[in-house]
């Protein structure tokens, strides 16, 4: 089933303790689109710039991610720099340059409205509502936010949960949002809000999914060099999109492979910097992978 | 089969923002045996003063846990008191009084020679290492340890735990100890000081295993309110040893299983102040826990 994310596209320039590169394709919308492509037909709305040219648009179009709503506009695209120091929990950020994104308004193409799964990425929460009103019929919404606009533009934001399934939140915003120390407190709070899934993620301690079913948790892939913590949070959230998106099954069952999937992608994902190591992901190392999380934690009855 | 610990009563005075208890049984050898004698004869070795009384000794000797080397000493219990804030992930120590546990020197009955299992509690490491040396034919030597000694006597410790076989060590502490951020790395490093099987707890987060057949990861239960984790990590190792000397199984699917009895035991500790809840914990709350906890991990391979 179709799968749309609307998000940003961005140019990344990144420093961690293993490294650094300059000006590389990122942005959430990119890494959901690379991760979620695997498992199911993904649908990208955002905006770039002219300095957005063939080789980034590839990367989409190599994907089979449908590019229509890839919205081309004068001047430079989003760029981020920043830098992750010690245990690399969390980025300093050196320099904004939204560009394009600043008056970035999303455009559903027509040939999008029948998608069925939608991930709002982390945008203004106006925007997000925007863009979940056109497609009402989505059997699941999704919606990631963060710190910036839990301070600027909570009304906003609480008006967008309440339209939507599924908050995918990390843990730190999650006890912001909240108000509440306590997860299992500040997800029940949450939920009144609107979703009623959530999804926390954890950085290096991995995800909790909250749902009428019950409490599952996944660890962190415990791996011996993370490289680059950019863009694991997005990429988690297409992994687990991407396999609801495939199967079209919003079980219990399902929506915990799916979190392990997402736990997959990530753990890729930080391997090397930038896409680099999605963009030659094999389907059996997923697969292997996926295993891996099973030994990981398994421990009989 | 006999489980040995040695480590320190105390009196806790505690503060949190669920409330207080002043001066009420403590210390990690009392967490460790209540939580242990679940699963296993256990005896135990500390210093308690003249203010420890016949309602203290009750609760070890109603748990069936041997208490000839509990040696009643000249002066005051150790007595600790401090409270913890926010998330509630670390206590500010407010004060300590070692009082009898300055002098401290473990005398091991001769009646506890033979035990198969030992729990070196976070003592001076000279002292581990003298109690270690006392049990040569022990199947199983763990070890417990903290910034204190990491920082203050280094060389000793690493000569301690060149002799045991099991680590059981804070997230922190092990970054500490190995000097890496990494938890991998910081793994390997420790496992080439000597022991061959890792436990790290990572609070809130749960516990990871490192051992010769891989790494295995447990969460955290989920609880509505953490009312004092004074105690958790010692409850942990209680039941995790405990549970290990229950079946005198060290095999990797036993080792993952003693992880989840521990994560039960120690779920519980917090949930009261000090050893209340569990002084009334009952078998089949011990298994039904274990139960959750499988469905909280549990996916579909």
């Amino acid at each position: 089933m179709a799968l749309l994310v609307v998000g940003a596209v961005a140019f990344d320039s990144i420093r961690t303790p293993h490294g650094k590169v300059e000006n590389v394709l990122g942005g959430a919308a990119t890494y959901f689109s690379v991760a979620a492509s695997r498992f199911a037909p993904v649908r990208v709305v955002a905006a770039v710039g002219e300095d957005f040219g063939e080789e980034q648009l590839r990367v989409f179009q190599d994907r089979g991610v449908d590019t229509t709503g890839l919205e081309r506009v004068p001047g430079k695209t989003f760029r981020w720099s920043g830098e992750y120091l010690g245990d690399m929990n969390e980025a300093r950020t050196l320099e904004t340059h939204l560009n394009v994104f600043e008056r970035f308004s999303p455009k559903i193409p027509s040939s999008y409205l029948d998608s069925e799964f939608l991930f709002l990425g982390n945008i203004d929460p106006v925007l997000q509502l925007h863009v979940r009103r056109q497609l009402p019929k989505a059997r699941l919404a999704a919606l990631d936010s963060m710190n910036y606009w839990i301070r600027g533009k909570l009304a906003e934001l609480k008006k967008t949960l309440a339209e939507v399934d599924v908050l995918v939140i990390n843990e730190t915003e999650a006890r912001m949002l909240s108000g509440n120390f306590n997860l299992k407190k500040a997800v029940e709070v949450m939920q009144k809000m609107g979703p009623r899934i959530v999804v926390i993620k954890r950085g290096e301690h991995g995800v909790t999914l909250f749902s009428d079913s019950g409490i599952f948790s996944a660890p962190a892939f415990p791996l011996d060099e993370v490289h680059d913590p950019t863009g694991a949070g997005d990429t988690f959230a297409g992994g687990f999109m991407g396999h609801l998106a495939k199967a079209g099954d919003l079980s219990d069952a399902n929506l915990r492979r799916a979190v392990i999937y997402g736990s997959v992608m990530a753990s890729y994902a930080v391997e090397e910097f930038g896409l680099a190591r999605l963009l030659r992901l094999t389907p059996e190392e997923i697969e292997a992978r996926y295993r891996e999380f099973k030994n990981l934690t398994h421990f009989d009855a």
